[in-house]
């Protein structure tokens, strides 16, 4: 337990962006001492170290959950006045993590931590709540609100969801990988939830205006900035119980890197990454960042990976057409070896952390 | 769904004293447009209004879920540098909420909302969830840390906990209270995770010294206000499928209020209240705070009240002495009419809010 919820947490900081060091040092600190002896017939622990969703056996099902926060992007909603995309987001990088193990969605919890509850914002984030559940079929099985005016400015928003794995079919943990495999992409919304740290910090020192277009774009960046993070799960669910799919990556926090997770002693070549969005582009031309520091933070216009048998990955892309991921592509491909690389520009990422 | 989870914030706000008037009209907002149709193969919500867990169907088995911080203890904590106790209470707000609709803990996830990962702290904080998670028998299955310098000031501290209903045994809900059954108590273990806006308000308002003990007491008062939320969920599962038991409440924030929860159209006459702790005498009395108001905002002595079939109610107690609870007591009876009564109290609670 301790290791898997070591590696789930990385995620979070190389998100937030904030020391990874002395992060990793609290996180080893809080978990060393956590090891309850849990009787089996309280619910039998799965074992997926640094997987995306934490899996308890409980009677005849397997329960997958996960939970996680929308992190510093509520401040540019905060900036904004816009709050419906970040209620969205509450669901979204939830069950965006179950459909990396192949959970479908079953309920959800919301938590929001706020210094006074305002019913004009509540109300928005409800009905970015309300088109997040929809989307991924989830229902709203209750949620906290939490008024801590002497702790916070402004609001946290997170939640908690659980899912299940129907008639007994197997999570997707990307143990199956094999050289040959095809990597199917399936395209962002947006720089999601990820990296937003870094992108206030972008926009306040080249002083963006966020009320009007980048050039070439049509809408106000921040509206572009603040778009919600895509849902993958239901394309995830109707694909895990074909025995094509191998594993399923969510490109969250870490970018690229998260593809690691899946399988360490395979290489990841990314070889035919699609036409990165112009809004990435010009994040990283406004503020001078790296492509190698680019594709470690944001989701670069992929934002969900399924990595498919290569004998399958045709139908995988007709089966994904048909039924609404018209924009799914092929983007690379599994080799011998280890790690990430993507060749045609030069880059390799060796770990997930 | 809407109703539910209206129903479980609003004792939020009863516990952390804000205007209830302010937080109603934003989780109306915020649930108003929260009505997602999900198909019945995603599981199928069981509707139990008002109560203390969400419950969902999914495939075989029925999957409660809970999600609760501590709240404003956590400044408490803080005063004092202590963060053990809260750290336990994390799970203890959570398995004690699965407790109350008879659920056995499964799994848990933490959520830490911090403006810095400090070692010493989170080291604390992990013994506590430690000793929570050992009580409650429930496995640690992973948990986010948001590291959000420019939202926090301090540390927010919270979680999810999920649980189950082994063998097909069924939720505990109340449905059956009827006239003539008895209320049996279980001894808190100080305030546990409740009124403690208020508490934080007498003690600066008297300029009370948290490192001396209070009259009467032997250990400082910041020790006895932050002892950690006593556990019940090992009684409350083992009892569960005794079909003697007819409910349970876990006396949160709302005091004996949270009885009317149970069930809308009966009497609970709370007649043989224990004596009551010492520690919320001396809160009652630095605060000049009267009766009615203790017993809606504390637990007074009691966190769990099991009502029980009459011809069972000794052979509940026996059993609970015999595993553990050995201060179990009756507290009173089931009666014909609405509402919660403390005859000799002259106390009377007609709802919940």
């Amino acid at each position: 337990v301790a290791g898997r919820a070591r590696a789930r947490r990385t995620r979070t900081y190389a998100q937030s962006g904030v020391d990874r060091g002395a992060v990793g040092t609290a996180l080893r600190a809080l978990l060393a001492n956590v090891h309850p002896l849990v009787p089996p017939e309280h619910g039998v622990p799965v074992d997926l170290p640094g997987h995306y969703a934490g899996l308890v056996r409980i009677g005849r099902e397997t329960i997958a959950i996960t939970t996680d926060t929308v992190g510093t992007k509520v401040q540019l909603a905060e900036r904004l006045g816009r709050w419906e995309e970040v209620g969205e987001d509450m669901v979204a990088v939830n069950v965006n993590d179950l459909a990396a193990v192949g959970a479908r969605p079953a309920g959800f919890v919301d938590t929001i931590v706020c210094a006074r509850p305002d019913a004009a914002r509540f109300r928005a984030i409800g009905r970015g709540l309300h088109a997040g559940l929809t989307k991924a079929a989830c229902a709203l099985l209750g949620g906290e609100t939490a008024v801590q005016g002497e702790l916070i400015h402004g609001i946290d928003l997170g939640g908690t969801a659980i899912g299940f794995f129907p008639n007994g079919r197997a999570p997707v943990t990307g143990a199956r990988i094999r050289p040959g495999d095809r990597l199917i992409g399936i395209p962002s919304s947006g720089p999601h939830a990820n990296g937003y740290t870094l992108l206030r910090r972008v926009v306040d020192e080249a002083n963006v205006d966020l009320r009007r277009p980048r050039p070439g774009g049509s809408v106000p960046v921040g509206r572009e900035l603040l778009a919600p993070t895509r849902i993958y799960s239901e394309w995830a669910d109707d694909l895990a119980s074909d025995a094509g799919v191998h594993g399923y990556a969510h490109l969250s926090g870490g970018g690229l890197r998260n593809l690691v997770r899946l399988h360490p002693a395979v290489r990841f070549t990314v070889d035919r990454w699609p036409t990165v969005p112009a809004l990435f582009d010009w994040i990283a031309a406004t503020g001078g960042i790296a492509e190698a520091e680019m594709f470690q933070t944001f989701n670069m216009g992929v934002g969900f990976v399924i990595v498919a048998d290569a004998a399958r990955a045709g139908t995988i892309l007709r089966r994904l057409a048909s039924i609404g991921a018209k924009d799914a592509v092929e983007i690379g491909r599994i080799d011998a070896g280890r790690g990430v690389v993507v060749p045609d520009r030069g880059l390799r990422y060796s770990g997930y952390a």
